[in-house]
């Protein structure tokens, strides 16, 4: 692509669209939130754009879709999968600029808003409606809504509310070539047509770029917020406990365990006030007029099971512990960061098995988990820049975690870095379907080439 | 297709495998429960097969594509919009015969069907493991869980639990060639892949078969269901009575609305103990332990929006006295049954609109509502077999709630009686999207041909 091409595109485009072709400009568009190795070098593409409008998207696609260039699309850098980073030659198409709310109807819960709006000031701005957004990505501060959809991220919360799919009611995307469609509804039952609107939910950028989302707002559950911890000897037990507690009539918003390790560098960081279990601690939450009851029963699934201690606490200050270890693990060491989940009921047996795979390769495996929805983060230590033994560690594990029903990725996508483990999950048939379909809307195969499917 | 032809496939099936060639036999299997007028002629397919297996499905599917025959798929005959009716010349894949229930997972809320297990059979079984199939079409005793996953399947719950859609986490598809494809997973969150379990949801057999689904199951409330009724002399008024329960802190399972003529029928032929209202009925039901509260919060709205009378009982009794408006409606008239859905603050505004076109047409409409989740059932006359008016009427109310940011279809689908709505809803880049999606899956086209999408 010469510079004399990407001239002819900014000449198309009004002067509010940055179109930045000097790598300085360029250079924070150009990396995700995912350690990777020294080795990796960002690809240069020819130009990082920012649209402000549905439209200007369309002119970019058309653009690259005449002379075929490798489009890939930047929301907020917050990916941890490698999906957003730029191809050699090619475009990205940044999204940070398009961050208008653009109306909400609480009446009906809905907010529409522009894709690169952030996921906290949708919230906040629901909040003054009496309704929450409810996905809520550790990432909800830097992450934007658009971003979200296109991965269907997960967070602490799924356990109550699912992921962010589940709150996605209409969608306008830029398809490849330029055109513009609008999938989806502002009903509550919508039997009209195909659903390319959870099509596109989780696509990581390979089908369309999503411009603007409708999404569905929840009311803000009434009374204070109450939590528990429970630490255990035997993580397997803790494990167990979880079952009970997702099977019982315990609504619970937020259900997490960290293993041992991981509990005492947090409280060697901040002196939170966890206890330092021998194995494992649990932590949950409630909101809402049943939290009381919730905490109580998920108190007696852990005792039954064998908790060493088991305290209650109100107001969400557990919570906010629980964030900080991911900190206190990046302070200690580079780890390449796991995403497996599995029906809730096999997390024991995958706990089981990724210590055996840890002793077995004598490698350190940390453990922090969604263990609420099954969705648990392996953490595989990077010994002296060795990625290679982590990666084969990390398949290992993923690999136990398809054979006790689970997938490769519960929230953080496949994007580069988990590709080459889609096969496990995946026959033949399967990836010809998605591909299939990939091609359908993406003929000339634009549209970030190579990942996610 | 020769007889000679269709002989060549039953020789690749095994015996049990009916082929139904005889007009006689394959009658049942002809038509499905839409009232339609005289003068529509069935086509006659060249055989009805009913199929044990996923494998089966795969060997006529493969036959049909080379043969390039049009397929229709029949489940139980319960749909409204003539999806499944046959092609002349072509193949009928009657799916009532795969219905074993292959597992239950309690501990991860999850079963594994086969298409053809009726709704209520998968219901029945959950909840002797203290859990139930949320889906509740009106059809759920005859109904089946594959038919309703391929279109969306609505009914009175889904205020509470949302479409069938919410409820399916993988599907076991033969598509267009024969070729088997595994989709989704077991786990709640899941970032892996294309969506394509949610783009089967509701496709209306146009994109493949599906012969197998894995859903979630839902723990039953605790506690005696409650229900009330409210009755208006202002069927606007009871639309804003609506709007604000739903945007109250109530947790309702069940709201519905019915005509005043509708409530006198129903009255009339069984006595079911509604009073008579001027302009229209609410009833609603609350289940578990805020049941109580809900309908408290419920009776309030109703009183602050100027109800005549309204009241309390405890059970479900009401709900089985709302069953009966169908049968009173079609005892007394036959009728185009409409399906529109608006987003619910919307529904005011669709009544009036409603009673305007019926009031212009001097044309008879009757008004039975989902009204919690916005999806309204306009009856519309058939006045001396002038099902041209009916149809003329039911379009322009089609039209309002479309206007009034709605869908053509709630909970009913496309199929062929409503495939000239469609682009009253899509702009033709939406619609080509979808023809795109439907060509890759299904490149000559043999599956539900000109229906649906």
């Amino acid at each position: 692509m010469s510079s004399a091409d990407i001239s002819s595109l900014r000449q198309n485009l009004p002067a509010e669209v940055d179109v930045l072709t000097e790598p300085e400009a360029m250079a924070p568009f150009l990396r995700d939130s995912a350690q990777v190795p020294d080795s990796v070098e960002t690809e240069m593409p020819a130009a990082v754009i920012v649209p402000r409008s549905t439209e200007h998207v369309s002119t970019i696609l058309a653009f690259a879709h005449e002379h075929e260039m490798p489009v890939s699309i930047w929301s907020a850098g917050t990916g941890l999968a490698g999906g957003a980073l730029p191809y050699e030659g090619g475009l990205v198409i940044a999204m940070h600029k398009m961050n208008r709310i653009l109306g909400i109807d609480a009446d009906a819960r809905l907010a529409v808003v522009e894709a690169g709006v952030i996921v906290e000031d949708l919230d906040a701005e629901a909040r003054t409606h009496g309704l929450f957004y409810a996905p809520d990505p550790a990432s909800s501060s830097r992450a934007t809504v658009g971003g979200t959809i296109a991965t269907n991220a997960g967070g602490l919360r799924c356990i109550a509310y699912g992921t962010t799919a589940d709150h996605v009611a209409a969608l306008t995307v830029v398809l490849a070539d330029g055109s513009v469609i609008r999938t989806g509804g502002r009903t509550i039952k919508n039997a009209t047509g195909l659903n390319l609107t959870q099509l596109f939910v989780g696509s990581e950028g390979t089908l369309g770029v999503i411009t603007e989302a409708t999404v569905w707002l929840t009311p803000v559950p009434q009374g204070e917020p109450e939590t528990f911890l429970a630490s255990f000897d035997d993580i397997e037990d803790a494990g167990r406990a979880v079952v009970k507690m997702v099977r019982s009539s315990a609504d619970l918003e937020v259900l997490e365990l960290l293993d041992a390790t991981v509990v005492r560098w947090v409280e060697e960081d901040n002196q939170a006030g966890f206890p330092l279990p021998q194995a494992a601690l649990i932590i949950g939450m409630a909101v809402g007029e049943n939290a009381h009851r919730s905490i109580d029963i998920a108190c007696e699934c852990a005792e039954q099971e064998g908790a060493q201690e088991v305290r209650r606490q109100p107001g969400d200050g557990l919570m906010a512990a629980r964030k900080l270890s991911l900190p206190a693990l990046q302070k200690r060491a580079v780890w390449v960061q796991g995403d497996t989940g599995v029906p809730v009921p096999r997390l024991p047996e995958l706990i089981s098995r990724i210590e055996q795979i840890a002793a077995e390769e004598k490698h350190q495996v940390r453990i922090v988990a969604h263990v609420g929805d099954g969705n648990l983060h392996p953490m595989i230590e990077v010994v002296d820049g060795d990625w290679e033994t982590a990666q084969h560690v990390t398949d290992r594990i993923t690999a136990a975690a398809i054979e006790l029903e689970g997938v490769i990725s519960g929230e953080h996508g496949i994007g580069i870095y988990k590709h080459h483990e889609l096969p496990m999950q995946f026959d033949e048939a399967t990836m010809a379907a998605q591909h299939a379909v990939k091609k359908a809307l993406d003929p000339k195969g634009i549209l970030s080439p190579g990942r996610a499917i």
